[in-house]
This record gives structure tokens, C-alpha cells and sequence, in this order.
């Protein structure tokens, strides 16, 4: 008895034999494999090949012990989903849901803390993320979660700085992976063989947003983006983190392919959001950017009630849902950029008569889409956003555009004390506050587009009023950037930030010579055609007629494309492309037209080198017969001097056609595949 | 009275008008104007022109109001000083400190929160701190310090990234100053007026090290590396910052030619410093690097007793002071790259008789240097250093390199709950680690070589026992670095990190082909004659001769010059270079020789491009003749196949004379010029 008491009491005193464990993504090619062999860790293969080294796990604390090393894998327990669920509006309308799940309990021998992680095994990529269980507040200081990309050194990279005075509004950087240093997420590369994986995360909730910092070569460890007292993330003690995610797909289509990010976010939570409804606006926007209008008072003065209206007449003639006005409120004559508190969410100026125009767009049929612009100074918007939501609810606005113009690092607030803090717009102070507006104006059925914004990480799929956000360079930088987005942007877009989701880029600027033509002015350097791509291009619930009215009138022709795109989609598929370089999206509209059923859209965009694409038509319905009406380049256009010519030609087609689609150097092609 | 007492009272509450004070350099080339319109604020002209624009001051604490906008200059001060001090050793020995000085009292209105900024102007640059009087714990969490470039798109910059895994051990890039993200500093700079300028600090104690963080474009930001809980500094709320230096000059030679680190340190604190000698030595250390010999015990263990006897005949012979031994104690067998706590500072291994070593050293008149690895696990050294410098001390030690590999923010410590923390090598917390190590070391009369240090910032000033440092890319990674050091890397280095104090590069490898020649291969990238060069381009007291003994015995023409040249300086001259590309130095030793006067020596070196420099001898003591021995690349040599041919020559010379080095692709001069 005492014999094997004592052998019992070895054995319980032994170190655990390190354990590893396997997932397998349900058609079996990515393979997870997570370890504790030295310290936490795990692994990535795609068709038995690492394509994710052994990477640790953990996280330093302020105020407990840390969890590094020492940890051993204690439980293990496993589920299978096979499900599908739908969208209230979206990319795709029925959003499949099939993985394998692995959550691994890590405990530590001697101190007893424990937590756990949960592994999600897709067939177009993974998801972990940390469970935490602890009876006291533990702040985190430092997250050491880890991707260790396998032959590093023969990877490139797309990619945009991690931590910038201005925040995601970059242009994306394409290099050899080890030149990526500190970069955001999505974050996108691709391997030698080809493999593409893309880094980000979803379901950012209560939570410091995670840049990646290269450490080791290849190694990109998560940073995450401090309070103004340096701590990287305050919790009671229980949580669960974001879900870091890796998009993983053999070629580029494939990250662009795939519900990732929407099928780690938790299910709706507003209940019936009926009222929350996709289409397309114009506004009073464009003209203070290229310096026509004044967001300010006087006499060039944008938001003033005739001018307002002029719009919302234009917008109902035209079948867009409502018409955006900048500018309206006071606040926008001081020195706003340096003092947001000036701003006024409730108070009009003189010339914007609120009521007259809720009025006039009840009679046209055309909503005021509201704005409220921070400044970055947030206690100040809170304090109102109350008022603001409940005046706006009263003049039948359903969509407000918030912005947040401050450098980052720049977001004000005043703490519990009354003092002034500074905050990163994507810290765990503003990832909550962005939130909170969400859900605020969820209360009085508004929705709601965040310009300078948390980048987007799925939470949509919760709060089906968070529209969409803008987070990456938009039209607006065709106006005035220096430089001007460049031709290959929308093809980087397509294969970093657009995995994140919808953006309110703001597309179909028809007037490129505001400041002449040529390649050494602020203009869209696009042609016209491209223009009309982008609606099918970069998703969006809401998507912009950007220009003023006077340029859409002076085209028909191109401006019918613009009349006939819908926002929301049965089905998107990514049919051709490479990162930076071209794009070709097909999409199936979601409201079936009577008698005649569903029409496809398509859109391809190239960089500055012109392109032939062959569009091969196998999603089509069978049976069926669609009229494709085609928007394409003209065969001498090119974005820096001819951008205008563009042919519109029509032709039957079936499936299995081929559309042979001409990209001049910075164009596109717009189609309507309209169902006959 | 009671009108005149109103206007009072009305003129009390009214904002006191902006202010702005001017400083100049005691020669007026250089003038600082402090104002206080809209937010505190410096700029630095130089001629009468603008180099540094508006640029804030200020910080964001996290446990009180910030020092932000709304603080009013309310007091000034200023002092002139004309004085010259001595060194006991250095790159000169007679310092003159010129400056004018303007100490600028800011106070905020309301809160009635003040700090001073103490700015000094040289001839040869500015330097400013702030001091803070405040009675009650101030926690940093932001440093607001601006450096706003006038010019930015036309400038250009060399930098390092400045918070790596790789700490300072990067290559210097050569970019637009646009292209400089995050940096660390010395930062160096030229406008394009040919001004150049250096953004560095002196006498960081107690602080966090700042590093540049360019925000706007051309305005960096200082950048303060935190503790691992997020705080920047903790302070008492009395404390001054480390000096922020601007080195300006109107030409590359310019950088170097300036004492302005060392001028803004306090002086020697130590007193009697007359223990610490510079010198040069030899080691049991190359040998590892390129794997002929191990750290840890084996057939191949480096650090033996009779190996080191060997070093210690051959210092003596060959008049070098010391043997550093590498790899003498118990530790090295472990893993002890991620377990430092394994590393024994008493201890030696059984086959290192550190006993018969000393008893040998005395006997032959040279000593045993000192090695301290503690692998980045500070505690575990800490509560072993006073035995440790006790057992050196006894053992006629007097000089110790200390060593701290470990990534970047993975320096462990246990803290006060006995619970691990992972700090940065820059951080508040490491900077006093290294200057208590430094500190403590004085009271056993031993000198300090600090390797992965903290930057240097002229505390040699006030500790002279902190001889040399690394902190920089050395010539270990030539042995096995990827890539090795380049052709550029000597000239890079001279007007970037060696602008902040000595380094221990350990020059002198004269076996180029241990892994075979070519430009493929781990080798240092340098002729011959470039290495001798090295002695005198890279100013250090103490100075390796890093090769294996039996390679300078093959070459024993080259190897004179090593035996000659000193290592301790009357005087220093950058005579002609510019940054990246070449530079020549000038140095006249300190100690004179008798009946004959003090030697000077040349030091020239190139990049990947031969260069022919004339060196005009204006600086030679006029009516005295010297005996000019002249090493430098054969006519047809070339890094990087021809690396050993040498033409060795004498020539006699005057104040006045010129002399022509021709220097090869990758190469070198090095010159004695020997008083008569």
C-alpha cells in the first residue's frame, strides 16, 4: 500500500509530458497544431506544409504573474459546427458556418492560474482567442501572442504602418516581408508557394486593437495599442479576447472568398432591424473638398437649406435614399481640427433649417443623411449624442456619418477627474466608445457610417446597425492627398482592408480635371469606367454618388450604371485577381426583380498597367439569359489624360459565356448582367 | 480709485500676451526663440534660418493634469558661461564649455501647475531639459517634445529603428527623412542647405531613453521607451529630464567636431579616478565567433588556463594591457540564451584556474579583463555583483565587459512580489540597472565595457569608470551576422552613434578568408589597412585587437601599427568625410613621449567606393618635424578580393605639408605620424 502511495506521489510530482494536439479544418487541409512543449504554442499547416511556425501564446500582466512559460495543457475538449445563418443585408445573404473547434485549458503547476484557448479550424482559415477566468481585475500589459511565418525570408508583404499620426489612412506598402516592421491588420502576404494568409482579427469588444510588430525575422509578434497610462488592456478579470484570425487560401481570390471574420462575431443582438436598410446617397461633400463649398459659414457656405434640398430633389429623381450634408451644425467656424469641443450636435446654423428640409425630404422621398463630427473630442460628443440621435429620430434620419479627425493618438477626452486624457482612436478607451455610439443610436433605429474609425472587425454581424466605416484612404485624398491614391490602391484595398469589411470609400467621381488632367494634380487617378467598378468592387451597404449633380447630368450614359447597381447581395464571389495589381468581383443582387429574377454585376479594376480579363460566366443560373451591359475603357483611354472614353455595349449572354473585359492603365469595367 | 482699481482687476483676468525669448550661441549662429503662443513651443534658427520649426513642449502624465496648451511664460533667467574643464582620459583632454543660457519658467493660469525648460546654446548646438518641481508623484505617460524639420520633403536622414528586437544592432539606413518612422537617436540629418543636424540626449538618469517617432510629416515626436506596465517614467515629482541635443553644423565634420554631450553632463562624481586606464587588449573571443572555439566547456572550450596564459604572454610581449576571457564561468553549458538565471558571476568552470591566471598575469605584467553575461536576467546578476567584483578585485581585475543578449523588451527582473517582468534595455528601469551596475563596480575600483547597453549619453563625464560600450553593429557580426557588416557600415557609424560616445567595436581582424574571400561569405568587408584605420576613426579608451594572436604574428608589418598607436587623446579633428561615404580623422596622443613631444595619428576610411583623400597637416605643431608612416591599400586592392595589399611607407613632414591616401573600394589608411 505505502509502496504505491509513494509511486502515486512521484508521479503526481512529475513535469507533465508535453502534449500536442491537432486540428483539422473540415476538409482537412489546414491543420492546426497547439503545443506546451517549453511554453504555449502553435502551429499552421496548409496541405501538410507549416505555413505558421511555432508561435507562442501568453501575456504579461501589470498586476499578476505572467503566463509564459511553465504552462501545460490540462483539458482538451472538441465540437463540430455545420450550420449556416443569414444576413439582415450584406456581401451574401445565406453566410455558412463550418469548422472544428479545439479549446485547450493551460494551467500552471505551481500557481494554479489557469485559462484557456479556443481554436477554430475553418476550411478558408483559423481563429483562437484567449479565455480568461481569474477572481481578480488583471490589466494586461503586454499580449505575446505570436505568428511565426515559415521561410520568412522568401515572403512578401502588403501592408500599412501600425501606429500612425494617421491612423489607417495609408498607402499600402508592397515588400519583402522582412521590411514590414510595425504594420495593422489585415495584414497580407504571401509565401513561396504561393499560399496567401491574411493576419487580422474579429470581434474587437472591450479590448485594445492588435498591430504586429516584427521581432525575430518573420516572427510578428501582437502589439497592442496602449491607454494614455500605458496599460495595454484593462479587464475584471474575466474575459475573452478578440478572435486573431488567419485568412488562408492557395491563391489571392481566395482571402477575399471567404466569411471568416463575420462567423466569429456573436449573433445579432438588436433583435428586429428592419429599419436599418442599404442603398445609395449623394451629398454635400465632395465640393468643400475640392474647395467649391465651405463646411463653415459665408457665402460659399455647403449646408444651407436650398442647397439641401436641391439635393434631396436630385436624390429622388434618382433613386438614391437620401443625400449626406456636411457642415450643417455649429462648431465648423472656429478652429475645430484643434478644439472638437466647439462642436454642436443639436444646433443648426442659421442657413440649415432642419425641419424645412425633414419636411421637403418626406414630400420628394429622399432622407437627410446626418453627420456628426467629432474633432476627436469625445466626452463632448457624448454628452450629446443623447439629444443629437433623439432630434435627428424626430427629422426622419435613419443614417448618421460620424467622423473622428484627430491625429492618432490625439482622441480627447476628460477622465473621471476632470482631467484632459489623450487616446489611440484604437485603444481599448475608443474601441469601447465607438460602441457605444453604435448601440446608442441603435435606440432611436439609426444607423451608423464611422469615418476615422476602429477598423472593422466583423461586429456587424452583432449590431447590423454599424453600417460600414471608412479606416483606409478614400476618395477624399483624390481631392487633396499628398499624393492622391495612386492606380494599384484599389487592388491593394481589395486584399487587405476589404477583408475586414464594408467601406464607405465613396466612389464615382465622373470629373477628373477639377485641377487639370495629367498624372501631377490631386484627381481620382482613375478613368470612368473604373469609377463605375467600384460599386462592384468595394463592398458597401451604403455606397456614394460622390460627385456633384452637375457631373452625373453631364453623363447619362455612365451615370445609369450608378442608378442600377444595388448595395446588397445575394452572393459575391472573387473571380481573378493578384494583391495590388487587379481585381475581378462578380455579385448576385439580392432583391429578385419580378418576373425576371436576380441580376449579376460584375466589376474589375487594374492598377497603372493595363489589362485584358477574360470573365468566365459559369455562376450564372442555368437556363437562364441575362442582357450584360458593359462599361469598359475605352480602346486609347488611360487614367492620366484620357479618362472619359469609355464604351457601353450590350450583349446577350448565358452560362458558361466568356466577357472579354478591356482594363486600360488605371481603369475598370462595370457590368450589368441584367436577368431578362 | 475705484475705476483705476477695476482697469487692475481687468487687466489681472486677461490673458497675458504671447511671449518670445531669444537665445544665441556665444559666436550668434545659433539662435533659440521659447514662446508660449497658443502651447508651448521652441525653434532653432541657424544663420538667420529657420532648421527647426514651432515644435512643442510638454508632457501627459497619467496621474495629473497635462503640462499641454495654456501655460504662460511667466519668468526667465539667463547666465553666460565661458570655462574649460579636463577629462581623465578621453578623445581630448582639455574641454571647452562656451554657452549662453536662458532658463524659461512656464506656470498655467488656473491650475497654477509650473516646470522650467533650461535651454543652453553652443557654438556647436543646443540643448534643453525640463525641471519639474511638483510635490507629489508624477507619472509620465507621454513626453510631448517636438522636433519640427523646416523643410522636411527636402531633407534626408540616416537612422536605426528605434524599438527593435535587435535593440541598437541594426544597419544605418540613408533615406528621404520621409521614409523615418520610428528611430532611434543619435538621429542625423541634412537639410538642404547642407546643414546638418544630430537629435540625441545627454545624461539620462533616472528616465526613460527617448527614441523619434515622426508624426506630422517632418515632425518627430519624442518617444519614451515604457516600463512593462505601460508607464513611460515614475518619477517623485521633483526630478529634471535628460538633456534633448541638437548637434548643428553647416557641414558632416562639423557633427563630430563638438562636445555639446559631454559638456551637458555633470561633472566627475567619483573623484580620484586614477584606477581606470585606457589601454588596449586581446581575447579569448574571436575564436568562438567564427566557431573555432565554444563558451561552454568541451574539447573546444576557449576559456582555459593554459590558453589564457598563452593570451596573457602574448599581451605582455606585444604591450597590451589585458586579456579578455569569454566563456570562464559556470553557465555557459546551459541554454542559457533564454535562461540567464543559470550564469554563476563567481564561479568559474573547473578547467579556468582564475587564481594561477591572476598570479600569471602579475608575474608577466598583464591582466585578466572580465566577463559578465547575465543573458538579459538583471536580478540574478544583481544579487551576485558585489561578490562578483569582489572576486576580480582580488584578482587583480580592473576592467569588466558585462553583457546583456536578450530581444528587445525581454531584460527579466523579479519584482518586488518575486514575480517575472519583461523590461526594455531602454527603459527607466534598465537605465538605472546599467548605472547602479557601473556605480557599484567604482567602489572595487573596476571599470565597465557595457555591452547590449543602454545608448550612451556622456555619463563617462560623471562616472569615468564607464569606459566603452557597444551599442551599435561591432565586428562580431562579421563573423556571422546576415549580412555581415557592410563597406558603408564605419562611415555610417561615424556620424550617427559614434556622435554619442565611445564604442567597443573590437577593430583589427586581419584573416579576411576564415570563411573564404568574395562578397558572399560572413567576413568583415574592409582591406587590411582599413582595419588598422579603425584605431583611430573609432574613438574608444580601450581598444581590441580582436584577431587570433597567431594572425597578427603572420603579418607583423601591419601589426606595428596596432602596437603603436595609443588610445588616449590630447585632441581630436574630423578632418573631411560625409556621412555614409568617408570619413578622416586626426588625433594627437595624450601622452607625450619623452625628449620628442606627443605623436599624432590619421585615420581614413571609405565606403564601397576608392576615394583619394588629401590631408593638408595644418594642424602639426608648427617648427616641428615628424616621420609620417603611411599604411594604406596597395594600388590595386579591394575589399573584397584584394583585401591584404598594403604599401607601407615613411615620409617626413611639417605643419603645412599635404599628404595623399589613396583609399580602395571598402578600404582604409591609417597613419602614425611619429614626433621627431
Amino acid at each position: 500500500m505505502r509502496y504505491s502511495l509513494l509511486l502515486l506521489a512521484m508521479a503526481a510530482s512529475l513535469p507533465l509530458q508535453a502534449k500536442t494536439l491537432s486540428l483539422k479544418s473540415p476538409n482537412g487541409e489546414i491543420e492546426l497544431r497547439v503545443s506546451d512543449d517549453d511554453a504555449p504554442h502553435y502551429a499552421v499547416l496548409f496541405h501538410g506544409k507549416p505555413v505558421i511556425g511555432a508561435s507562442k501564446l501568453g501575456f504579461d500582466f501589470t498586476n499578476a504573474a505572467n503566463f509564459r512559460g511553465g504552462f501545460d495543457i490540462t483539458d482538451s475538449q472538441r465540437a463540430t459546427v455545420d450550420s449556416s445563418w443569414e444576413q439582415p443585408w450584406g456581401e451574401a445573404r445565406i453566410i455558412e458556418d463550418k469548422h472544428n473547434e479545439l479549446v485547450v485549458s493551460f494551467t500552471h503547476p505551481d500557481s494554479k492560474q489557469a485559462y484557456k484557448v479556443r481554436f477554430r479550424a475553418f476550411d478558408d482559415g483559423v481563429g483562437f482567442r484567449y479565455e480568461v477566468n481569474a477572481n481578480t481585475p488583471l490589466n494586461i500589459g503586454r499580449e505575446l501572442t505570436e505568428f511565426a511565418i515559415e521561410d520568412a525570408d522568401k515572403a512578401e508583404a502588403w501592408w500599412i504602418p501600425g501606429r500612425g499620426w494617421n491612423r489607417y489612412e495609408y498607402l499600402y506598402q508592397h515588400s519583402k516581408l522582412a521590411d514590414a516592421a510595425l504594420v495593422q491588420t489585415p495584414f497580407t502576404l504571401k509565401n513561396k508557394d504561393g499560399v496567401h494568409i491574411a493576419i487580422h482579427e474579429a470581434a474587437l469588444v472591450d479590448y485594445a486593437a492588435m498591430t504586429l510588430n516584427q521581432r525575430r525575422p518573420g516572427t510578428f509578434v501582437a502589439e497592442l495599442t496602449p491607454w494614455s497610462d500605458g496599460v495595454a488592456v484593462k479587464t475584471n478579470g474575466t474575459f475573452n479576447t478578440p478572435w486573431r484570425t488567419l485568412h488562408i487560401a492557395p491563391n489571392a481570390t481566395g482571402l477575399i472568398n471567404s466569411h471568416l471574420i463575420l462567423n466569429l462575431n456573436e449573433p445579432n443582438q438588436l433583435g428586429d432591424v428592419s429599419w436599418v436598410e442599404p442603398g445609395k446617397y449623394v451629398g454635400i461633400w465632395w465640393g468643400m473638398h475640392i474647395n467649391k463649398n465651405t463646411w463653415g459659414s459665408g457665402s460659399q457656405h455647403g449646408a444651407t437649406t436650398a442647397e439641401t434640398k436641391k439635393y434631396l430633389r436630385f436624390a429622388a429623381d434618382n433613386g438614391f435614399d437620401g443625400v449626406l450634408v456636411e457642415g450643417w451644425n455649429i462648431g465648423w467656424d472656429g478652429d475645430w481640427f484643434h478644439n472638437g469641443d466647439l462642436f454642436s450636435f443639436t444646433k443648426p446654423f442659421a442657413d440649415f433649417d432642419i425641419k424645412a428640409i425633414a419636411d421637403y425630404g418626406r414630400e420628394v422621398g429622399a432622407r437627410l443623411i446626418g453627420h456628426h463630427e467629432t474633432s476627436g473630442s469625445v466626452s463632448n460628443y457624448r454628452k450629446q449624442w443623447d439629444g443629437a440621435f433623439s432630434l435627428y429620430q424626430k427629422m426622419g434620419v435613419a443614417q448618421v456619418k460620424t467622423g473622428y479627425v484627430a491625429d492618432g493618438g490625439n482622441i480627447k477626452r476628460i477622465d473621471e477627474n476632470g482631467l484632459e486624457r489623450f487616446e489611440w482612436h484604437d485603444g481599448q478607451f475608443m474601441v469601447g466608445e465607438y460602441l457605444d455610439n453604435v448601440k446608442t443610436a441603435a435606440k432611436y433605429q439609426i444607423s451608423i457610417n464611422t469615418h476615422e474609425p476602429i477598423k472593422d472587425t466583423g461586429l456587424r454581424r452583432t449590431y447590423p446597425n454599424w453600417l460600414a466605416r471608412e479606416g483606409a484612404r478614400g476618395q477624399e485624398y483624390n481631392a487633396w492627398g499628398n499624393p492622391p491614391n495612386p492606380p494599384e490602391h484599389i487592388a491593394m484595398l481589395s486584399f487587405t482592408r476589404m477583408l475586414a469589411g464594408p467601406m464607405d470609400f465613396t466612389p464615382g467621381i465622373f470629373d477628373m480635371s477639377f485641377n487639370g488632367l495629367g498624372d501631377n494634380t490631386n484627381r481620382p487617378q482613375s478613368t470612368l469606367a473604373k469609377q463605375l467598378a467600384l460599386y462592384v468592387v468595394l463592398y458597401s451597404p451604403i455606397q456614394m454618388a460622390a460627385d456633384l449633380p452637375e457631373n452625373y447630368l453631364k453623363r447619362p450614359d455612365a451615370f445609369q450604371f450608378i442608378k442600377d447597381v444595388p448595395t446588397d447581395w445575394e452572393q459575391s464571389i472573387a473571380l481573378d485577381g493578384a494583391v495590388g495589381d487587379f481585381v475581378v468581383m462578380a455579385r448576385k443582387e439580392r432583391k429578385a426583380r419580378q418576373y425576371s429574377g436576380n441580376d449579376w454585376y460584375l466589376g474589375a479594376v487594374t492598377d497603372e498597367n493595363a489589362r485584358d480579363v477574360t470573365v468566365k460566366l459559369d455562376f450564372l443560373e442555368p437556363g437562364k439569359t441575362f442582357e450584360a451591359q458593359i462599361y469598359q475603357d475605352g480602346k486609347d483611354a488611360e487614367w492620366k489624360w484620357r479618362p472619359y472614353e469609355m464604351d457601353i455595349k450590350k450583349q446577350t449572354v448565358r452560362k458558361g459565356d466568356t466577357l472579354s473585359l478591356h482594363l486600360a492603365e488605371g481603369g475598370g469595367a462595370a457590368v450589368r448582367l441584367k436577368a431578362l
